[in-house]
């Protein structure tokens, strides 16, 4: 199990983004989270939809983000959006804002997901079957997991 | 016929609804529509989730906001929502914001609607049922369209 | 004076603007718009910052927008914004916004902008001088006009 | 020093909050946290008007939010929101949100906020002289702190 898969986005910051203090409203980050987490998932193959299609959705039941330099109206941002691998049935991410232009880290932070049954609306304790196959496919799986199947 | 139906309700303008230039960003007056039709909606049982237990969604078709005076973060808005009756399977909303507390008026505007059945997915050419009763309840089918009856 | 100035720009519909009937909310066209006259400004030197630098705000005074087909989560939209000219000291822009994979229109509107002097918060009854420049740039100015001068 | 200040708003959860699974967009929380907030200060003297009046501003710097419940369209969400007394100079907050109807804790938070000087853009590593005066107003300085003084 190597280093977590990542993904890098760029995302313009809009007018109707800042406040009154000329910079992103810190309610924003959470939006821009969930570009990376789309990037991400186009990338990887693990989009909102996809997910959607293997009958689950991953409701967030967890978000921390840390905001460190401003962001403003006309900057763009750089979104690093990683996959943190657990044996539990969650999706982690782990997110790094870049002030595109400078290359300053601007915020971090994370957020946790879980697997809902579509049809059932229960929570799954365990990992959905399609999820263990994307993990096998990303090489996430350990030996020790892939044995006890 | 008399005058339309109206419903009145206040709104805190929220800090991150004011821009970098410490004024409402003019796409939240949208919003402000929404929540004054929700209001009127509420008193007169019409809410979105009345019409969807009808079996109908009213998506909207047009928008027209005119801006007079700004908003700022701290003002109150007053949100004046008046139904405006039509022959047409529509539903218009005319609206009217003031500044709560100069009673100055900051902007007007209006919304369209049209009827969805939700089984089928079509737009509807003719009055729902529930809405030509909800009409007649409200005093507003004239006397030549109860005739028809 | 030729046919008005266009530019076009493709955005992604992000999960969190579409709503519990699964499309796009009526009230973020009004952002898409903004993107689009981001765009166009970018392109054309006419961005909120540009006339920011110049001594001015344009506020929005009036905003229309016609909905004509849903827009769902995972559609891509594309922005057409198109500089309307007019001989008045108004920024006037029209938009079209098609569904970028089928090319179908699904929405289209315009919007009205007035010059604000930044110094002295007034609204201005004559052009700027730098947008008058800005037209002759684009060849925007009739010939009446610029004998006028 | 006993338990922390605390405020209670109750917020009406609004059609374009909820996302395509019919249920309240996870990054809307941020935004109760925030009326939550605006409603303690409202009570307690310490809004953002009244701290920028002092020559301050407080952005964010961390935040923290747990879901546990699902909220709706058409349900109201309680927003309790309690200051966390800390000798830093900092402001934190912990929030609880319930549905109102229900009374079930539907998520909960924190927000850490710093103390930025308007006038030289600093960061305060010491507390204001308004934040200590407000503490000693709430009877929230420990008499060692007040020795000091």
């Amino acid at each position: 199990m190597g280093p977590g898969l990542t993904e890098s986005v760029k995302v313009l910051v809009r007018f109707n983004e800042a406040d009154p203090l000329g910079i992103v409203w810190h309610g924003h980050y959470v939006r821009y989270f969930e570009d990376g987490r789309e990037a991400f998932g186009e990338k990887y193959g693990l989009r909102y939809l996809d997910i959607y299609e293997y009958g689950y959705t991953v409701p967030v039941v967890n978000v921390v983000c840390n905001y460190r330099k401003p962001l403003r109206y006309g900057d763009s941002v750089r979104i690093e959006t990683t996959y943190i691998n657990t044996a539990a049935a969650k999706v982690r991410f782990e997110y790094k804002l870049f002030n595109a232009a400078t290359g300053e880290l601007v915020a971090d932070g994370s957020s946790l997901q879980v697997f809902l049954d579509i049809a059932t609306s229960t929570l799954q304790l365990t990992m959905p079957p399609f999820f263990e196959k994307w993990k096998q496919t990303q090489g996430l799986l350990s030996p020790s997991n892939k044995e006890k199947k």
